[in-house]
């Protein structure tokens, strides 16, 4: 039996194929299938690229129709979840959005009855993943809401996905202009190469488990603090530079205690994260004084991170923009990474779907390196 | 950037090392850290044998006893559950037991606010994990019977493991030789070497996430239909088998359709399952006719396979008499594959507390392989 030693976390090793999309982190480039991801977010509805991800094209008119009519219902919170969401929305000392989307989207697959996603027919995990990702912003809305001492609000079907977030959170139609700005956001962070979660949303998928348990799986490893993608993080470390001439001292300090500049740098980007390009943009086409704080502090950030650690290239990351966008378009900080998870869960699905093509279980071996197992038992 | 390209479904590539256990499949042995799992199950009580997974070591008198205090009040089902438990229960046409676990599990770390396994105490994620363990039966064994329109049960604090697992379904407290034979099944099946739903935990895990996250992927792993591990099948195929003399007629019909035996095969093992003839010789000194017929019925299965699949090594595995036993205990078929997760959850439990040791995320990559990604986009 030959036995690969891989290096450490995989790093590097090439675990499946996909045709959903890729990162290039030399050229600061990543698309979605035959397209870029930029190119998609400035040109693209949510729903479209949405459709993209799921049927590997962009719709014509007559399958947007048909598809924005498949969705609609979809977006509505079944009725055996109601019982159990205010026990979800409140449990705990400190609200857990990703935890209660966790527990409610696992009830959604259970009473929904999710087939496996192998051995079911391609029609059924294709309906279970445009559940999942349909209702998701309804759940954390109103989760949100109840925690907040408000009623949660039913989907309008009137209006587009990115509409109907910024609505169910707020309960006022947005503004066109902030609706697009979210929309922009929301499309450009529905996949990002193999990331920790999609890769757990694969492995779980690889067992032929449902959709809501691959989803449920990858929700999990999106809440671990090393994955990466809270850009209230990078809201909160803007609040604590306080006004740009205290930028640089900042940065000093934190790189002098070792700390990491949250906002900042990339594990895969070596150039700017494309990103965070079209954020700013986004941004300073809004305007304000966070906007012009921001872009201050952006530059004082890099150019001091440059002096300070010469080897690293480190630029604004998705979160530093991400969080100004929110910000300026009403989204309380609260539900910054939530809003994440309404363009990922997009992103998980179509990655499970692809999966489910595969019939080979993911499950690679470790090597014991304890104690000889030659002991005798003696109970004390 | 040097990239390693890994067989299909990371087969026989070694991702970590680990102290916990290990299988060799050539010699049927495995084992936990230092002893023979087979062993421990022979000759200690399932208490002693989770420490052992915890700690490291067998327990002394003092360990023993301080570790039967710690988790006595462990066993009660959270407050903040309480409300949800009746929607999780019902939801669904059909029963979903581990969907059910995943869902209250879920909410019972958002409830407890469980921490990060990296960037907090040791003793935190030692609580959590020993929370979830010892949390999980009694959740189960209230769903299934909410399920069946009656009241959940209290774990009572003088009963072992076993005994409150036995009690909790029926609502009576098991014979001395039902027990026994429930926790020698349990100890047999606390670990099994790095199977999927273990992989899953500490892919979670690795990413930060707290042990809720990480117990509540590695079981919708569990749930996948790859993963293995359904002992009600087994029972089923004998239900199917009817009598020992159509048990030849029966397997020649199954492989001449292309079906697999259920309970019969092992991935890694290529001679007899360790578990499999404990669990016959547990079964045998029970009794009974279905433990005859299981017998028979064993020697026929293995006897035509081995004729007609000459080229395979197709002996009983664990499911096959783990469903004989759990019928004899009078568990409920519907609660043999929610017995086995009371098991495993100590596994997955001990693995996520090894892998918080690690600080490096568990991600390897995918390869690309759709159409360029150079297209104009169109919007039709």
């Amino acid at each position: 039996m030959d036995v690969l030693e891989a290096p450490r976390g995989l790093n590097n090793v090439v675990v499946t194929q996909t045709s959903i999309g890729d990162v290039r982190g030399e050229e600061g480039f990543y698309h979605y299938r035959q397209y870029s991801a930029i190119d998609l977010a400035k040109s693209c509805s949510f729903e479209d690229v949405w459709f993209l991800f799921v049927e590997g094209r962009l719709p014509d008119a007559d399958e947007r129709e048909r598809f924005l009519a498949e969705i609609a219902p979809l977006r509505e919170l079944p009725e055996e979840v109601l019982p159990a969401l205010r026990a979800v929305a409140l449990a705990g000392t400190k609200p857990n959005m990703l935890g209660g989307l966790r527990t409610i989207l696992s009830l959604v697959g259970s009473a929904r009855g999710m087939a496996p996603v192998y051995g079911s027919p391609p029609e059924q995990r294709r309906a279970d993943a445009l559940l999942v990702s349909a209702v998701t912003p309804t759940i954390l809305a109103a989760l949100h809401r109840i925690r907040a001492g408000l009623d949660p609000l039913q989907p309008r079907s009137e209006l587009s996905m990115a509409q109907n977030w910024l609505y169910l959170i707020s309960g006022e139609v947005p503004t066109p202009t902030h609706a697009r700005a979210i929309e922009q956001y929301l499309i450009a962070t529905i996949d990002h190469g193999f990331n920790a979660s999609t890769f757990t949303a694969r492995v779980v998928a690889s067992t032929g488990a449902d959709v809501a348990a691959a989803v449920c799986a990858a929700i999990g490893a999106f809440s671990g603090p090393l994955h990466g993608g809270a850009p209230d993080r990078a809201l909160d470390a803007l609040d604590a530079i306080g006004t740009p001439d205290q930028a640089e001292q900042w940065v000093r300090d934190r790189v002098a205690a070792g700390e990491r500049i949250m906002g900042f740098g990339h594990a895969v980007y070596r150039t700017d994260d494309p990103r965070s390009l079209m954020l700013r943009s986004i941004a300073q086409s809004i305007g304000g004084p966070l906007v012009d704080f921001a872009t201050s502090a952006e530059q004082i950030v890099v150019d001091t991170l440059a002096e300070l650690k010469p080897d690293r290239v480190l630029y604004a990351n998705v979160e530093f923009y991400a969080g100004v966008v929110m910000e300026l378009c009403g989204i309380p900080r609260s539900m910054f990474t939530p809003t994440f998870a309404c363009s990922r869960v997009v992103g998980w699905s179509a990655n499970i779907l692809e999966q489910a093509q595969d019939s080979k279980m993911i499950r690679p071996i470790a090597r014991y390196v304890g104690p000889a197992p030659s002991q005798p038992i003696e109970v004390r």
